[in-house]
């Protein structure tokens, strides 16, 4: 890759997620959206202005653990820990119902069962990315429901990737038998549910003499670039152990929260974030092949009806989890509605079973929708949801929390 | 390239940087010190936990474009161009002395006459980065002396692209005769030498209404992602046009530092060029085979001599050009130290030298211990020049500039 060509190739993401994120704010939606709808307009299948490159995949996903860290330093552990039970409820609902209903949704589909157990697994897990940025948007994400939504979807993020493991491990032995997989498969499993407690109790008392190291550091720039080294680290051990990377950078956050340079962190980090998190949405938006949305082109409609279907299934299972929350004057309906969106895990999925030839182009296809679909309705509904409880006098537009939030945000 | 790795290469270069840079500092000595040693000593030649890639050489390029764009927010037009005929009496000085002193050099070593010019024009663009980053660790990058050291350094690096550029032109046209080559040489010259200018003058004109734009503008981080982008625009147009992007970096830099926003960019900037631009310091060191050092190996001696008469050249010729500054008062010495440092441009000349076949690995290797000696002895000896010239009453070394200038720096 050229130099001119990385230029160019940042430059289109950062103008594209600033335009269209605005256009859509403007239109009174949420701007991830816009990041999104950007992605595929000027991605490979759209404009082709940002044909799709290894390098620009990884630094997504650099994008994406600094989002993570990000949110990770906005949260409370104890209020995480408090709502914990809540959150693995509609966890645990949010699972099985989409695992379930993509089965037999694609088993009726004429998928076989395998197949149909893979894009099952892959209904499984909520985009945090998404869902945390649409509420937070609307200044949602420290309400309750917005702490329950994020505890949840990060446990099933770490249950979608334990599955996985299995069943990567389950393949790998069907071809290879008698490899003695059972034992590996028990680890993994082990390692990946312990990983963000133990990350917790260790980096927590190995934080206080860290920061107190860096408080005595002369060098430019010590504290941020230390902090985002811990991000990449936990990232890093996270990824190595066959978990999730984005946990262990939650994890990196929600321990420096809890230091006494946690504002100047988070200060210092959020140029950072603007510029490396917008390349992870419009990298999720420039996979969608925007073409295959023509529903004029006659070999296109089976497709778009199939991966409709699948998008109501895996929104309307998820959107049930919700209401596995116990508790008085919860909105159950916020919380279904910000556990629908899927993302990176779906991709993950859906190229295994590409590489593995357990489903098709097409059905990978539906897959790219069906995320598309989920990501661009959650931000949208939720708004509508959020909207209608709350009373805006007429003629004070710009009174509305959105506004105001935003506004804050901007520095 | 596995993320895996990557997230690993991001966190050794980081690490390195801050611990031996902040080890420097201990020692008395700049931190890019600390960070080039630190390099080298990773590096694939070192301990080899840095292996050679090209995405981290194309990051390193691009912090290097950020700090040009950070030094270019820092920079007062005015002052610049008011030291204007100083600073190209310095830089054509700093490129006449150099070339003829590196070819008689080579010459009387035994290298062919094109090989020797090779060689010769590898010498004569200081290193920017290097040098105004040691400047500024003093606290002398707004001095009168750093002023113009940032001028002829720009200049010289211009001219040092073009000349560069002329000769790609003329090995393409003794291989392929008739291409016309002529035209095209004297256009990019043209082109080269307006650029800055121009690039100034328009944009200039077009940032007043993009900042009002920018005003308007309600989503996150609006202001640093379009500052960056413009930056990376400038860089990208420098580099399409045949000359260096950090040209259209440092420029992008100076326009907007005449803007009332200046300030919130510069704030905003600093957290991400303080992860960015160490993976440009930490990969030129890096390029460095440090097992060359070794003067006990009977096989090294021979290079390592001629790579000690190359860089006592590199460093005389360019010191000299100091002291073709005319001005009262002027710490003529200063001038001379700070344009000695070599950096990206020899490497760009190397690689080019060695793709033609103009020079062999053993050439190779003294241009990069040359520049290693060249960045090595800059802030070293930048530090002890100023001392001397700088009276500390004895016991208060907490008070001297230096250690102000940082502690004012780290936020």
């Amino acid at each position: 890759m050229a130099l001119e060509t990385f230029l160019l190739d940042l430059i289109i993401i950062l103008v594209v997620a600033k335009a269209f994120g605005q256009l859509m704010q403007r239109l009174g939606q949420p701007f991830v959206l816009g990041e999104l709808l950007g992605g595929a307009l000027v991605g490979m299948h759209g404009l082709g202005w940002l044909p799709e490159h290894e390098f620009i995949h990884l630094l997504a996903q650099v994008g994406l653990i600094l989002l993570l860290f990000e949110i990770g330093l906005e949260t409370n552990l104890d209020t995480l820990i408090k709502l914990g039970p809540k959150s693995i409820m509609v966890a645990i609902v949010g699972i099985v119902l989409p695992l379930a209903g993509g089965y037999l949704f694609c088993t009726s589909m004429g998928l076989a069962p395998m197949s149909a157990l893979l894009v099952g697994c892959a209904f499984t897990a909520t985009s945090i990315g998404i869902s945390v940025r649409a509420l937070a948007e609307l200044g949602e994400n420290k309400s309750t429901e917005g702490q329950i939504v994020l505890g949840a979807a990060l446990f099933d993020d770490v249950v979608g990737l334990l599955i996985l493991s299995v069943i990567t491990a389950l393949v790998e032995q069907s071809r290879n038998p008698g490899a003695g997989g059972e034992h590996s498969i028990l680890f993994v499993s082990i390692l990946t549910l312990l990983f963000p407690v133990l990350a917790v109790l260790i980096g927590s008392w190995l934080v206080k003499p860290l920061i107190r190291m860096v408080d005595k550091m002369t060098v430019r720039g010590a504290m941020v670039v230390v902090s985002v080294v811990m991000a990449l680290v936990f990232a890093f051990i996270a990824e190595k152990i066959g978990t999730s990377p984005i946990i262990g950078a939650f994890t990196a956050g929600l321990i420096l929260a809890r230091t006494h340079r946690a504002d100047v962190i988070e200060t210092q980090l959020k140029p950072i974030a603007d510029i490396v998190t917008p390349i992870f949405f419009v990298s999720i938006g420039a996979s969608l092949n925007i073409q295959l949305l023509n529903p004029f082109n006659p070999a296109n409609q089976e497709i778009l009806l199939i991966a409709l279907g699948a998008s109501v299934v895996a929104f309307g299972t998820k959107f049930l989890s919700g209401f596995a929350c116990i508790g008085e004057g919860i909105r159950r309906s916020v919380i279904g509605v910000s556990m629908a969106p899927r993302g990176e895990v779906v991709l993950i999925f859906a190229n295994l079973g590409l590489a593995q030839g357990l489903i098709n182009q097409e059905w990978f296809a539906v897959l790219i929708i069906m995320i598309f679909i989920t990501a661009m309705a959650t931000p949208a509904l939720l708004k509508l949801i959020l909207s209608k409880n709350t009373v805006h006098p007429i003629g004070s537009y710009s009174e509305i929390p959105l506004a105001g939030y935003e506004s804050e945000e901007r520095m």
